[in-house]
């Protein structure tokens, strides 16, 4: 028997901006990044738009046009920008997936021409999965129109569509060639959204950086009262967060752990069981939730620490609980369907068990064990904290 | 505007081994590679079959199973093997690989778990492309069952399958968890394929390895004969000049240039204008033929080098011509169907038309550029190439 040892490194880079009316005469950002100035030919570029951002945004795609014709770029805007659903449907099968990969080769891009996202997190991780696959992979460029895509599902590493009922079946971890994170699109999103993106911020807060987590708390009122500055610093505080723990630890994820999932097992699973009523951020904030208190529970966080943040998540008027959570209370704890959700989670990542829980605000600790009676009690603890404090807001 | 570089290195690493009858009793190597001994869970193992190679080893299911019992491995083999189809209509569209997908579901094989593909280039390219995006990517172990598979396709890094009549036009870079090459599996081959190979090794003997080259005109008669020792040496060879050339080059071929498809462009255009008539090897060789002739119109290629070269094919039996390189003499040279080949070529790469020619044997050059006139021209000298050898032997 004879071997060979392959042992190479792929080095990846990209960047990500943060700016303002991108398409706006003046912002010469996207017009230096892709502009093919000493080409011949001039560089391929496919836009896909989220037709939410569409709704909201409808004089986008005469901006955009607007703005590649008054730079005189070397760019070739194959054909008006297509414009597909948003939200988490846009994800379910291969259908739109299917729909970009045919543009791509009706149009002819090729690895080095450039197919523009615009939209929210599961509409970028959509077309990403597209363009990491067409040619194995053409050149792609994000636009994050939401506070959750723009402070991180936006600007990692993977994509993504959902098979076979279970999120992210399929996909790929493939960098983009740039991330561009416009503030101007933040301000016609619906209170929920705002709110719910925000949810992301405080996890890798909690899990990595007390200050943030105060900082967070400090500026709450004005988060919610729409503060663009708040926002924007929170969005570029997590971001880098999410950039510096992609590049310091396990890029594509080959090991069992991935910190910054903490509070998603049972969010993932939620988002499924309420048929995707609640927004991801949402689910996560109750996901949090309830890993916080089971984290008490098991003696690792203080009681204090635990209050921090669920009043951080009260403040910010999120709802910690919804009837899923506790579908029926005859059967055993652990015939709960959420708990399914540990097992998927294991799943999708593979090898060992891995979860995230506190220590304390700021410091995550990880286990690769959860009693199901224990938490059990904190999903009824949750409950009842719910319940206390609307029975209070009713007197 | 504020920005954040992103910059990491991501590592890959993967074995290549070179075995004989991996499944015999005694033979330890993938018991010791799949074995979760320390593991209290058994890892998954889902095995997908080139329905050719159990065709050719109606023992091969049975003995894998076998195997994994008498070696009491902590292995849960999901399911009997999973048959599919062979040979390049695997890859035509999605429909294999969404079976596999919904295997992957259905038993529920995780990133740790093991997809293991035993077949020829093709099928291994469609099992390779399942692993990579199931769950972002399942450990994939290759066995590749051809001469062409073994040495060159099966060890490296890519995979994908035919979308909208275009070769690979969807894929990913995802190297595989290991590589293994049982010599036991070539004995089968059609005469056909156990030769065409054989042109893959020639391929990168010419561009980087003069002695290699001269090896293989030295084993030519061995290699008809089909020895065995002169073909395990070839394979070995030509398999480790790809590694390396993976290793220190462009992996995942961020750059416009890929020297390894010397003779390609025109290769893959011929498959599918005879409709995949020609195996891979023996278009490669023709356009092997073709590029080495129009290396000498171009003043680069001495004509001895070139007289060596086209007598290594057609000691190897080799045929060098196919109608459908000159399918109309009437109409312009550059309308030959075969020219959209550079097209495609340029475009599956992306930048600049990058094409690999040859000064010597063992040397190649990269140019920007082809001639159509002059490609026409070698054209028309292959062909007569093959007419004179025609006539020759029927007198």
């Amino acid at each position: 028997m004879r071997k060979i040892s392959q042992k190479f490194q792929v080095p990846f880079s990209y960047d990500v901006y943060f700016t303002e009316s991108l398409f706006k005469e003046g912002n010469g950002l996207l017009a230096d990044l892709i502009d093919a100035k000493d080409k011949s030919e001039g560089v391929k570029v496919l836009i896909a738009i989220d037709e939410g951002v569409k709704a909201t945004h409808p004089e986008l795609i005469s901006n955009i046009t607007e703005y590649i014709d008054s730079h005189t770029l070397n760019v070739e805007m194959v054909c008006p920008p297509l414009v597909m659903p948003g939200g988490e449907k846009v994800k379910n099968g291969g259908l739109h997936v299917e729909k970009l990969l045919k543009a791509i080769n009706e149009f002819g891009l090729d690895r080095h021409a450039y197919l523009i996202g615009i939209g929210g997190g599961s509409f970028l991780d959509m077309a990403g999965f597209a363009a990491a696959i067409a040619h194995r992979g053409v050149r792609h460029i994000r636009m994050p129109t939401t506070v959750l895509a723009q402070n991180d599902a936006g600007v990692g590493v993977k994509n993504g569509i959902n098979q076979f009922g279970k999120k992210n079946f399929v996909g790929s971890f493939s960098p983009p060639f740039a991330v561009i994170n416009d503030a101007s699109f933040l301000s016609t999103l619906e209170d929920r959204d705002w709110r719910s993106g925000i949810t992301e911020a405080i996890k890798v807060a909690l899990i990595k950086d007390k200050d943030f987590f105060y900082q967070i708390r400090k500026n709450a009122t004005a988060l919610l009262r729409r503060d663009g500055k708040s926002m924007a610093s929170l969005i570029y505080h997590c971001a880098m967060l999410h950039l510096d723990h992609i590049a310091s630890g396990d890029p594509f994820e080959k090991g069992s752990s991935r910190p910054l999932d903490f509070g998603h097992w049972s969010a993932h699973k939620l988002e499924q069981l309420t048929d995707y009523r609640l927004r991801h951020g949402e689910a996560v904030a109750i996901g949090i939730a309830l890993d916080s208190i089971y984290s008490h529970l098991t003696g690792l966080l203080s009681v204090s620490a635990l209050n921090e943040i669920l009043t951080l998540f009260k403040e910010l008027k999120f709802n910690l609980f919804v009837p899923e959570l506790l579908p029926d209370y005859n059967t055993s704890p652990s015939a709960n369907p959420l708990f399914q959700g540990l097992t998927e989670f294991r799943e999708h990542l593979g090898g060992q068990l891995t979860i995230m829980l506190l220590e304390d605000i700021g410091k995550g600790v990880e286990v690769h064990d959860i009693d199901p009676e224990k938490m059990n009690r904190a999903l009824l603890k949750l409950k009842k904290f719910e319940e206390d404090l609307t029975n209070a807001a009713d007197k």
